[in-house]
């Protein structure tokens, strides 16, 4: 049987922080007709709550340490401003979504991070069996879109802060058993690029050993490091297209079958 | 055909601001076998976290005026930590909950309150037949026990601050059309007092008539008043039955049918 198509698409931090960006982007996604779901990062709001409210950012090699203040802080504006405010826009453009993190529905179960030497607080590693992909169909077969912010829980009353990236790669992976899963992750840049400082410099293809040779060149490094090994991750386990690119046009390219951005193969 | 028992709890500002209070009630309420329902309020959170960062808390007649720096605010504290935190203790206690606000699947749309010679801002009133009632049944009938903050929108990219007695008593009302629906208000008092001072002096029935008197007597006043009116209109409009009561011990002694509280009749 040949399985419905689910464009999975995740939206990145600076894009949220851009309103211009991100009404764009949400008209975009409105208009896709296949089932969606969405995945949202964070944006600095979060930080600058934290800084108005005197609470230290406190960072380790690039990941937030998020103790219980930090955690009601990203709670407060993953959970709660932006993935509600993502979702009443998408209503105003007819576009049925419902808002929703990891421990609604016991959507996405995570264990928070041991601690070794150092302790990360409430950070969740994603259970991958746990995706409550029953439920998520069962909204998809009504019409309604899932908005996920990347907040889950771990079932014992912890709510646990965990990167928006690895949750889209795992609902795709998880979802790929019922679903022929498009993943497309959208950002301010225009996929993966030689020069980060150079829109023109993108690689529009590239497989692992590719990719690989590029991280040991330092050609490819920072965020798009994690980005990256989480993508080809779950294009090896099932997931049947990846693409990374702007969030102002890869949909509307996408759409029309057009080359456009970034885009991973075995 | 007989309708299926759905139990609607509404859980007031005072018993959230109280950890303890509120993990007492959130093990009763995950209790009941019967179809439930969760609405609740705001607590204090909301004003504190305004206070933190400068902005003005304005009230009228007791109503909160809500600009959108307040609506960003009630956003993040109802929508997001308070809702999240509930639904991630009722996880753990095997209660499998979804967090949602009226803009999640379109479930409750207001109409931002028209400006007279008041602006109260992004203040919703309920438009009594957008009650997602479709939406809100199919989760019941997976077994998933929604809980609602009191946020609504209008379905123009507007988020709503909404009164959460009153959302507890549209929905109640609304799902009374497929539901034999019990409506229960708990709080940090024992039900409607004589004086508000003496936990004692329970009034332990009441109707609309002896309302009225109690009213005008100056007997009941303040937040009881609207909502008593929120109820006694649920009550004429088809939800089976009203409690109001004690958020301790409330729901313990309606499972055994003991009395308790106060009920209103007819």
């Amino acid at each position: 049987m040949t399985k419905e198509k689910l464009i999975i698409v995740k939206i990145g931090g600076h894009v949220i922080d851009d309103k211009v960006a991100l009404k764009k982007f949400l008209q975009q996604f409105s208009e896709i007709k296949a089932n969606k779901l969405l995945v949202h990062g964070g944006g600095k709001l979060a930080s600058e709550l934290a800084n108005k409210l005197n609470i230290p950012v406190v960072m380790h090699e690039g990941k937030r340490i998020t103790d219980k203040e930090t955690l009601d802080i990203t709670t407060m504006v993953y959970a709660g401003l932006i993935n509600k405010t993502i979702v009443a826009q998408l209503q105003s453009l007819s576009c049925n979504a419902i808002g929703l993190c990891g421990t609604d529905a016991n959507c996405i179960k995570a264990n928070k991070r041991p601690v070794s030497e150092i302790d990360y607080g409430f950070v969740g590693d994603i259970n991958a069996d746990s995706i409550n992909t029953k439920f998520i169909s069962g909204l998809l077969k009504q019409k309604i879109t899932p908005v996920f912010s990347a907040i889950t829980h771990d079932g014992k009353n912890n709510l646990l802060n965990t990167n928006a990236d690895t949750i889209a790669s795992y609902i795709s992976v998880a979802m790929s058993h019922i679903y022929d899963v498009q993943l497309v992750y959208c950002f301010e840049k225009n996929g993966v690029l030689k020069n980060v400082n150079d829109q023109r410099s993108l690689i529009s293809k590239i497989n692992e050993e590719q990719y690989q040779v590029l991280k040991e060149e330092g050609i490819i490094h920072s965020g798009m490091i994690p980005k990256l090994d989480n993508a080809f991750k779950a294009l090896y386990q099932g997931v049947n297209s990846i693409h990374i690119g702007n969030s102002n046009y890869l949909l509307e390219l996408l759409k029309t079958q057009q080359h456009a951005g970034t885009i991973l193969y075995n």
